[in-house]
């Protein structure tokens, strides 16, 4: 028996159902993109990761983001932020008006190579590069530490790796740092091991966590977080985006799920649960297939069966 | 930022595949259900909750519990459970050479009387009679509060109330008691509010919890009452079970969801995960459809991917 932490009141969540999500589905249409993220910009949710300008050889999925971009309505009171692989990609985000602007890096080597064929020192030095193009046109610059508590080719990585990775990001410039369970392989003990090794290091810096639920884990790792003060977290709409590594698994948490549970324990996200359900139910409509949440097949346990 | 609970360094898993389980699912033939039992009895697991004696038309799924129990290889370290709903059943698992039985009554009204048509009232005088049944025959009796968490007529279930239930078959010298999840409804505020009224009033009653992931959110509510301190829990094989309230949602946490986080954060269950896999496989080749179960899909997070 013992006691409780203290949990925020407030979480901010950042939806990249859009973005991280469509980006692992196949390829849905400018029209239907366009639907979704004007679907969430009426949730309420605060932030939203849009689109992502990379090599349309690359990915296919997101080739038409300008487009995709130019015909959203953007509401007032929405964050928007697009990802970005290099400083071309940079260049089209900040013309396209994005003042919010992330690029990635993994924390294993081996991902990192399999992702760009650079080792994690050489993305270092490039994210270096673009963090100044970014803040010099105004933006800026948040750097996503993929494989955080596990690569799938190399197996566990060492938290002190990963917070070295924060402390050469930040010495870079980096205004916010975010580490992604890219595999589903975050455990609650990974979880709070990664972030107090960050937090002794580098207290100030800005930290959102990225979960996936590959492995039933989410919403344990999330409220561990919570207990250690995190407040600020990546959900995709329907857990849309699925898990590259295991064909059928789920990958991204669920938003609606986040948010269910939050909102039944008196933790307040801005977010309209009945309206992210309405987008939960586009975008599986968009993807034409069974979506892994939970909360958009039950309902919120405050939708009741007849008797 | 605050401190960490302290947590159980040993859990007590009860695996209800075999009964919980199949009990929601369409009927196996009798020589699966005897092949999973045997699986699951070679996994290490200490506890299962083989079958349970309803009568078949109310039940056809377990209208084979002798036989089955009979023709099962039972492990020398492992407990075995039945579950009865009346003194008929009592005696058939008296017979069968059971000594651990549950009974089970709904915190909600409405559900209970859905379910038996009595009243919660009604249905706990009748567990005082199987009470004495049961210890003058040797043996012992668990009482399981089902709709503990909420109730899908009826929502919220007030914990004091549930708490009122435990004074009740206390008073009538029930052995321990369980608080099931029946419809996914627990949050880890709900969670921590029920098992806090319980344990206020009665510190002494071994209490083992039950979680359904209908929503999501097992496993967090699970670290709640690992913070809380209990290391009794349910689990089904694969998530054997279904939701019965809403068609193609999950039911029971899968057992080996469970394992896998627990092992991960340093905590014993005397489980071998691969030998539980392979009883999940087995499990859904028996029923015939993807059972809801991450690490069954994904694999555990220590199996890599070749480069």
């Amino acid at each position: 028996m013992t006691g409780r932490a203290e949990l925020p009141s407030v979480v901010s969540i950042r939806e990249v159902g859009p973005r991280d999500g469509l980006q692992n589905e196949d390829p849905v249409p400018t029209d239907g993109k366009v639907r979704l993220l004007d679907a969430l910009s009426r949730t309420g949710v605060r932030r939203i990761e849009a689109v992502s300008f990379v090599h349309p050889k690359a990915i296919p999925q997101m080739a038409d983001a300008d487009e995709v971009w130019a015909r959203a309505s953007r509401a007032s009171g929405v964050r928007y932020s697009a990802l970005v692989p290099n400083s071309r990609g940079a260049q089209r985000a900040l013309a396209a008006g994005f003042t919010e602007i992330e690029v990635v890096v993994s924390a294993s080597d081996t991902h990192n190579r399999r992702n760009v064929n650079r080792s994690t020192a050489e993305s270092l030095d490039d994210i270096a590069g673009l963090i100044d193009l970014l803040h010099s046109a105004g933006a800026t610059a948040e750097v996503i530490v993929a494989t955080s508590f596990g690569c799938p080719y190399e197996g566990d990585v060492d938290p002190a790796r990963v917070a070295g990775i924060v402390d050469r990001v930040v010495a870079d410039g980096a205004d916010r740092v975010a580490f992604g369970d890219t595999t589903g392989m975050a455990t609650p003990r990974r979880v709070r091991e990664l972030v107090t090794a960050v937090r002794d290091r580098q207290p100030d810096i800005p930290v959102l966590l990225h979960f996936h639920n590959t492995r039933g884990t989410a919403l344990a790792n999330l409220l561990t977080a919570l207990e250690l003060g995190i407040t600020e977290y990546d959900a995709s709409v329907g857990g849309l985006g699925g898990c590259p590594y295991a064909p059928g698994a789920s990958g991204n948490v669920a938003t609606e799920e986040v948010v269910h549970m939050l909102h039944d324990m008196g933790i307040e996200t801005g977010i309209d649960l009945d309206a992210l359900l309405e987008a939960a139910a586009l975008a599986e409509e968009l993807v034409g297939r069974e979506l892994p949440s939970g909360v958009l097949r039950a309902g919120p346990r405050s939708r009741l069966t007849a008797v």
